[in-house]
């Protein structure tokens, strides 16, 4: 893409209400706008970032066998009253109509999967079952202040699991979380699974992906020596004392944000729509279900407050909107035809390229808007490289550019 | 993808209240599910057309120069009101909060994209520009008995173009039709260009995009000679009449669903939002605007009632889940591993197949399925095929099969 032709540039101009991190460098770069607090609009470049995320997620979901599937935002009233949703979840965005119905903004899916799936199983052997959606949902939060962290509408991937019994539920959850530590892994962020409340989902714990940083709005308590990890919402140990599952380590607190989580959601769902099927015994079986989200706009929010430096953001080369920021320097006219041809060559071959081709913009601001838009690798034309048949090459997380030669490319 | 893991079968089982073809169809194949009046979930197979249809839109707006972007649908009031159209338009759905805010559930996105727009665009050099996204739109309709034809909640491309006065505006106005009729071609569809109301969104006529059918919800009369087609609402003609445009034919009357539309908006939205540019004069302009919709979930619904048997759907290829339905016959050892052995190395080569792999199903169930689903081409393997080393090959438009040599696919 021609940097000329993209509407988004990068500014100074931040509101001052925008405290976050990840939303002053998004806006500040180009990649979203604040429509209002916990909403945002996706620029070509920001929307380019939230759709290498959601197919990381997609590829790890559909190897586990999960199906892609896209449910409605908008649900009956009578779907959350069944479970009790309806009066008990203080998120839950109420809509009123011009007809007598009233409808749910959703805000997780179980209401709308539960019938959709089990209304189409009849015996175990159609089980086991996962389906997923990557789609937005809406919670109606009273604050929203963490930029891309907490959205009013937020894009998530929700899948949810049908086994016929515990024991096989147990086999894919665990199967699932290795697929959750290997999508973040991918994104270039390290979660720690962490133990905490079942929320309004289920009476087990479950199991939240946590990531480090001071951004986040959760708080946990952390074994300095094994894996033990736990929200301090549900802890019984606190900071200092020893790990009371490995008995080495000490508990240390830390500030973190939650990318990712899993429920056991027992057999709440089936039981409260009456929806069963016939197990291996002849008699009528509820599923055990599980949810599985990770907040794919979220996740983006936490790359940026994780990747960046003061001269901008440094996205991690599977998620990078372009790999590579080809800059043309001067208004020499072989530089810019060489440049011109080096950017048709690589996106011919398939190369993500943006282009910085703007003649009215001088060498330093380019290079300020390279560091600040943070593509992985900057490939510069001058007439300096020109004289030796060379690009500078200068990757954004290292200092030092080396020439290689153009043929290379 | 193999038929005995996609856990939304064929049924015979259709809500009495569903009325309309696409929907019956559709619901009967196993590509979407009634969630409620105008909202339907997809299923793997109904997602992938979901996904085909918008994929041709998305190529045809990003050759006319079109950027994608992604807005809220979660609005503040404040934007709606200063266009007038909180209160003025009856389906806005307006959403409460437990905070003092109120908020619009997005049905376009003039409020929107003028100010994401043009806080970038100080002078006429940065026109024009176009912008679209692909993205879920609401509607508070009083009946949606239409299936995919008329959704509460519905998948639409809308793009927006800003041009710096009424000739350039004119000039990519006429760009835009063009592309709007290639990508109806494409999508199977014959669409008329209909002159209509501005609605609430112009003063000016727009343009509809009408594909005959009798499940839509539009008179229109047409020329029985020339191009001339007019919405009935706004015509000054009668049926019988002799067309005022071409002063040969006879106008005759049709229903048509409107696939598409555009608009002049003129200056209406830059002014309401008083946000212009500096133009060639040196000074302030108004932006001419026009508004480009498709609706995407609504293209797929008037396909299948344009596309469809006694038998069930047949997709046009370019919109088809998949082009192959591979069939295996039998539950003899050679033949299942010659079927498994053709899948795994047409699907290696990159072909679309959706393998009938089920072990307890006959094989008119099979032909019933395949011919209610619609793929494109049907491939049977059996021990009849067998002997002659060969794949019976039928397309589901034609009634004639043939015999062509395994080593040929």
């Amino acid at each position: 893409m021609k940097q000329s032709q993209l509407f988004t540039k990068t500014t100074k101009q931040i509101s001052k209400e925008e405290v976050s991190l990840n939303a002053q460098l998004l806006q500040r770069a180009g990649f979203v706008e604040k429509l209002m607090a916990g909403a945002y609009t996706y620029s070509p470049l920001g929307l380019r970032v939230l759709r290498k995320i959601e197919n990381i997620v997609r590829e790890e979901m559909n190897k586990i066998g999960g199906q892609e599937v896209l449910m409605p935002m908008l649900h009956p009233k009578e779907n959350w009253v069944t479970t009790g949703g309806w009066d008990s979840i203080d998120i839950l965005f109420k809509v009123p109509s011009r007809t007598e119905k009233e409808y749910a903004l959703g805000q997780s899916e179980e209401e709308i999967v539960t019938p959709f799936v089990m209304k189409r199983v009849n015996t175990y052997r159609e089980l086991p079952l996962a389906v997923y959606q990557i789609h937005w949902k809406f919670r109606d939060e009273l604050r929203a202040k963490s930029g891309l962290l907490r959205g009013r509408e937020f894009l998530m991937k929700d899948m949810y699991s049908f086994n016929e019994d515990q024991a096989d539920f147990d086999r894919f959850y665990a199967i699932a979380k290795q697929a959750y530590l290997a999508i973040f892994k991918r994104m270039g962020l390290t979660a720690k699974v962490t133990e905490a409340s079942g929320g309004s989902f289920s009476e087990k714990i479950s199991y939240e992906f946590m990531v480090l940083t001071d951004a986040g709005e959760d708080d946990i308590l952390y074994c300095s020596d094994c894996d033990f990890c736990v929200n301090v919402e549900i802890s019984k140990q606190k900071i200092g004392e020893t790990c009371s599952r490995c008995n080495k380590g000490k508990m240390e607190r830390a500030t973190a944000s939650e990318v990712g989580n899993v429920f056991d959601l027992g057999q709440k769902y089936g039981k409260a729509f009456d929806l069963g099927f016939i197990g291996r015994d002849g008699k009528k079986q509820f599923p055990v279900m599980g949810c599985y989200g990770i907040g794919i706009s979220r996740a983006m929010g936490v790359i940026v407050e994780k990747n960046n430096d003061a001269k901008g953001i440094i996205w991690p080369a599977s998620v990078a909107p372009f790999q590579y920021h080809l800059i043309c320097l001067g208004d020499d006219a072989e530089v810019k035809a060489t440049a011109d041809k080096l950017y048709a060559d690589m996106t011919a071959q398939g190369k993500e390229v943006l282009y910085d081709d703007r003649a009215d913009t001088g060498a330093g601001a380019k290079f300020a808007d390279a560091d600040l838009i943070g593509l992985p690798t900057r490939l510069v034309i001058s007439a300096k490289t020109l004289k030796e048949n060379a690009v500078e090459v200068k990757n954004r997380n290292e200092e030092k550019a080396e020439l290689l030669p153009l043929s290379q490319f």
